[in-house]
């Protein structure tokens, strides 16, 4: 029995995975609560705890973190959104606090794509990147069935290179960045447009794309179109053809890939594209979960 | 006894090579010439053969190609100056003419990376990226103190991997592209620079810059600029601080430095810059030779 964590900017997501990938009890919480009250790693601390008393059969904790980690995987070097466990022994804290559990700590979009390799239909794979498009924008690769992380630890920080507009892939297409990047179009629009006067959500301009509403398509041709620039140049550095989506902005995969795939075929020989193959991630919000539990998985 | 041999666009050259990396009874001849008398993989072939007579302690053959060669590296699938070789079995070829003899055919640019691996003043560096500036513009990676060469074997192609202006790195400062856009600047200093009137190559600049003209220095900032725009991405991709600049424009490597640097740091935070280490390779225009020999005593 293993206990994964998904740590996120917004919310904290804990569950017990069986080593089939079945998630149960899950319990979600409040980043921010977490890091106001007694502190973030504190709060992690206890909680574990208390699925560790509630569930005696856990033997290992896998967690993810939305941020750039140590290369001996022990701490968090860079994390935008919870400053206080930059650099805490994190760990350290947990093997001293709870002895015989093993702990292990990896990149969020890393556990993601570990969770498809673990858990997903594309567990037979050999060689894959998977992008994450969510508020922010990550990448896991894994080659020869195992995960790259690069010479230092962070490789595939696909979601901070820069596009041609001069900003980087997350500055266009993560999901906030996107939902202004609507609101400015909505107004050329000038009100022909089913996105007026809606709240916009990724799902919500998901939804009027497969109305047929033009705005809404431009959109996500915005997402492919700096999406496939990314691509090209990740693609000629690591060559590989397969290529997963995940994460919030996936699901409006359809009106995505076509604008993605174009602009990667203007820019790559036959060699990269031919055979190329952009796949939907299949856990949805579960991949990053099920890649945490997978790290204690694959150690056991 | 090992035969290298550095495959161009330009020039073949062979060499016999020791365990402790000496070369001798280095052969050049013209690629053009090979293709156009009997063929090329039919010179490769008989030259092959007079090496083994000569040297009849030859035990294998190493080769670098310039172009993207099959996982399995037993062919060339893509060489934009020698059509001919593409698809051709190579290593079978060899073979069948020459058994009891070892053959192994790498990416150029990845001989290169592995020659400062095996024989450089480098190689005690576990992790490191070696960008080849010359005609052509390649990579070669080392992780954990091997050649990765990625999902289908053509990883680290940077110099097609696209730039802010629109086009590739190879495509702004490859040496005709340098030499063309040294030649459009000139125009505009209306004389005032020591290139004028010059043959310019490469050399040229660096002497000139080296003198202190302002254009020289600026062609040179050039290929410091795209060169560091291109490593963002490369850096993020697979998170490397060591970069070695080896090729016929790497003679220029204190002219080009400072601004591939102040381009990694403005788009880099401080984790991959804090350590980023730019180094000039060591091997000059032996790298490639002693690379493709160091892919046989590597086997052996």
């Amino acid at each position: 029995m293993i206990l994964g964590i998904d740590i996120g900017g917004t919310s904290v997501k804990c569950g017990v995975v069986s080593h089939e990938g079945e998630i149960s009890h899950i319990r979600t919480f409040n980043t921010r609560g977490w890091v106001e009250s007694i502190g973030f790693v504190e709060s992690l601390r206890l909680e574990i705890g208390n699925y560790i008393k509630d569930f005696p059969g856990i033997k290992g904790v896998g967690m993810g973190y939305p941020g750039l980690l140590s290369s001996d995987r022990k701490r968090v070097l860079l994390m935008a959104n919870i400053p206080s466990v930059v650099d805490a022994p994190v760990v350290e804290i947990l093997n001293s606090s709870y002895p015989g559990i093993v702990f292990r700590i990896e990149n969020d979009a890393k556990c993601a794509a570990l969770g498809e390799h673990y858990f997903g239909e594309n567990k037979g794979i050999d060689n894959y990147l998977m992008v994450t498009l969510g508020t922010g924008v990550g990448g896991g690769l894994i080659i020869n069935k195992k995960l790259f992380i690069g010479g230092k630890g962070n490789a595939t920080e696909v979601g901070h290179i820069l596009t041609s507009n001069g900003k980087t892939l997350e500055r266009n297409v993560g999901i906030s960045h996107l939902i202004k990047f609507a609101a400015e179009k909505l107004e050329n629009y000038k009100g022909k447009t089913l996105l007026k006067g809606k709240d916009i959500t990724p799902k919500v301009i998901s939804e009027c794309a497969e109305q047929g509403d033009e705005l809404s398509k431009e959109i996500f041709r915005h997402v492919g179109f700096y999406l496939g620039e990314v691509m090209v140049g990740v693609v000629r550095t690591v060559d590989v053809d397969n290529i997963l989506l995940g994460g919030g902005i996936s699901g409006a995969f359809d009106f995505i890939v076509p604008e993605m795939r174009r602009k990667m075929e203007e820019h790559l020989p036959k060699y990269y594209t031919e055979d190329l193959h952009v796949a939907k991630a299949q856990l949805g919000n579960d991949a990053g979960l099920l890649g945490a539990a997978g790290l204690i998985i694959e150690g056991l």
